[in-house]
């Protein structure tokens, strides 16, 4: 339960680590920078440098100017140094990716999710579609490291399970992470979502996601996924960024847990078109366009999402205050956190971008610590919509490849 | 802005203090159960308890039974190896303490601050007292590390100024760090009192504070600390867990921010006294005993809380209603960071343990994470009142001794 010690092996995976980071986050750069740059000896980045041009992860790809002496090697890293698979699972289909190392997406596919009470059966399906995907990109076995689940939360991170997803209804503990592992033969790793999402941007986002952020993600459900100093919370149980519980104001919804003022259930795309039809009467959805069953939840979101954008004003007023009520959460969480950029990012998102960004920043950067010493900056995510698929794959490369706390200790017994 | 590397010096350093936190953690324990307790080699663990014993910071305290073989000398931390003097300031008062390195309190003062208009006047008062109460201990003044300072916030932790504190009426930006410096001749660390607190029992709360807590800290307004995989996290500006902003059900309060629904006016005993002759009117005030004026707060509180502590329903009430403000935001906070732990403290909380305690559990203990993968515990502080003081010193003696990311790495420029 204390700390662990470390030691040499330890460290050397460490650095090695920190060298590989040190050069995807610059693009470029000389082996004389590095040291500089990481604190190392120019000794010790040699030797690094020698091991990772020898694991096909990183290049050398020019020479800098030459300021007098001797014009200096620049190094790269290789795209083509390591591959993973990215699975983001959603109740309305799952999307899958290829992605390299430098998270381009190489190949990427989208499959309906039509059986989704048998849990065997959606893996399978997933699995055989991944397998295809895969063998269409050509990449090289031997550099695939393996598929990453994001799925929604909440899940037990010990066990692999994800545990009564309220958005899979019908589903118990199941252990994907098991399933996955036999269906597709591959390492797996699994986390929730919002998580996954929050590591795709730090592992892509380089200087622009250098540092601390929160991410709030916008799916079936919301999420957040919290990086602090460069290093991802997953929280005791693995559910860190659990968003929805967060305290708005209370109106006439009830959350799962009971309480009328959790954030989760005035914000999602199925609440807020409800909320349209509440507010704005059948009039104004069907002037929108809107189907308004159960089944066109997604499609319709799609639509308002739009309509917000063009300015009909009763789309804009239903957004608009969801997006308030995410500002309010996501006040606190960044006053409890201290990070000075919040990240949005998720497949809901798309068209609306500008008035959820408008509103939580305007709420994030309204208490003391934001006024006296420091502004928050709220940014849309690097990646786009395909942040959950991306960032699951990513989850694959960041744990085989980022400097992290773990690499150098473990918790001792 | 990326992670720095690592280096044999700075593992030396790191596994010496993991070491001595083992030490500490296990209260006694032999060279052969280090090893596996701390994950290093027994010539390592030899090596650095050589280190530990010739720096006076852990002593040989006996043999364990013997089990067959050689009997095992058991080592211990030596209490007198450090000590550290820690000063809580707050608006009515500033409490300061002379500590030892197992965190025991040798000594304590309570000064009453009047001229709270001016800085230096405080600086100087406070520094004073300090000096004669350390001068009465007559600890060793080689092992007397430093001061710790545990002030409201915000505070700019890079500059080491207090910025505009809410509550420190016609404070500006100031320089508390180096005033205090100036005023003691040692080294002075300073943060924000929860965060101290938090520190604190950290330090302090062996196996019972191991991991990741969060802890509220009641005291003039309310604030929140946070250690995370033992840990204490800071934040981006050194404000981490400002909690007076997390948002609540709002009622015909405004914070200093404009917001109706941020925790902090709700809850501060100030705003619960005025609640009391709101909601039960004057007659319940004069029946409870409370002189009602603005001076008074810090007295009639105490009053309030002793009144419903033997039940008087009045002032249960408004307490009560206040604990489950504080609940709402603990709820969105833990769900947050996903700690198990919820730990309350600090001198406003005397009296009132019981009900805070339980409406903070009801709360945390609703999500689906808490009912279907582990429950949220929910204690009091083990320090008890003076845990913003004690806190205040355990600051210098964690920051100089406890195992952290920052022994090992420092970030590059």
């Amino acid at each position: 339960m204390t700390q662990g010690g470390t030691n040499l092996p330890r460290v050397g995976g460490y650095n090695q680590a920190v060298i590989l980071d040190a050069i995807r986050t610059a693009g470029q750069v000389s082996r004389v920078e590095l040291a500089p740059l990481t604190g190392l000896t120019s000794q010790t980045v040699s030797n690094v440098v020698r091991r990772l041009l020898a694991a096909g992860l990183i290049t050398e790809s020019g020479h800098a100017p030459s300021s007098g002496g001797k014009r200096r090697t620049l190094l790269s890293p290789r795209a083509d140094g390591a591959f993973a698979v990215g699975v983001q699972l959603d109740p309305d289909a799952a999307v899958i990716v290829v992605v390299d190392l430098s998270g381009e997406v190489l190949a990427s596919r989208r499959v309906r999710l039509t059986d989704l009470g048998d849990p065997a059966r959606v893996v399978a399906r997933v699995a055989a579609a991944a397998r295809r995907l895969t063998a269409r990109t050509r990449v090289d076995p031997a550099r695939l490291l393996g598929t990453g689940i994001a799925t929604p939360g909440p899940i037990d991170g010990t066990a692999g399970e994800v545990v009564l997803p309220p958005n899979f209804p019908g589903w118990g503990r199941v252990p994907l992470l098991e399933m996955f592992g036999a269906a597709t033969g591959m390492p797996v790793a699994m986390d929730n979502d919002a998580t996954v999402a929050a590591i795709g941007e730090r592992w892509i986002g380089g200087r622009a996601r250098a540092g601390s952020f929160l991410f709030i993600y916008l799916g079936t459900g919301i999420g957040a996924g919290i990086v602090l100093n460069n290093t991802v919370l997953h929280g005791d149980s693995s559910n860190a960024g659990e968003f929805g519980h967060m305290t708005v104001e209370p109106g006439d919804r009830t959350c799962h847990c009971g309480g009328t003022n959790c954030l989760g259930p005035y914000v999602s795309p199925a609440a807020v078109l409800a909320d349209l039809t509440a507010r704005h009467g059948r009039s104004a959805a069907e002037r929108i366009g809107l189907a308004g069953t159960d089944e066109a939840v997604h499609a319709d979101w799609k639509v308002l999402c739009r309509a917000a954008r063009r300015g009909e004003p009763a789309a804009r007023d239903v957004i608009r205050t969801a997006a308030a009520r995410i500002g309010q959460a996501a006040r606190g969480a960044v006053a409890l956190l201290d990070v000075d950029r919040v990240v949005l990012g998720g497949e809901a998102l798309r068209g609306i971008e500008a008035i959820m960004c408008e509103e939580v920043d305007a709420a994030v950067n309204t208490t003391s610590v934001a006024r006296a010493i420091r502004r928050v900056s709220v940014e849309r995510s690097v990646i786009g919509e395909a942040v959950g698929a991306v960032g699951a794959a990513s989850l694959i490369l960041h744990g085989r490849y980022a400097p992290g706390w773990r690499m150098l200790t473990q918790p001792s017994p």
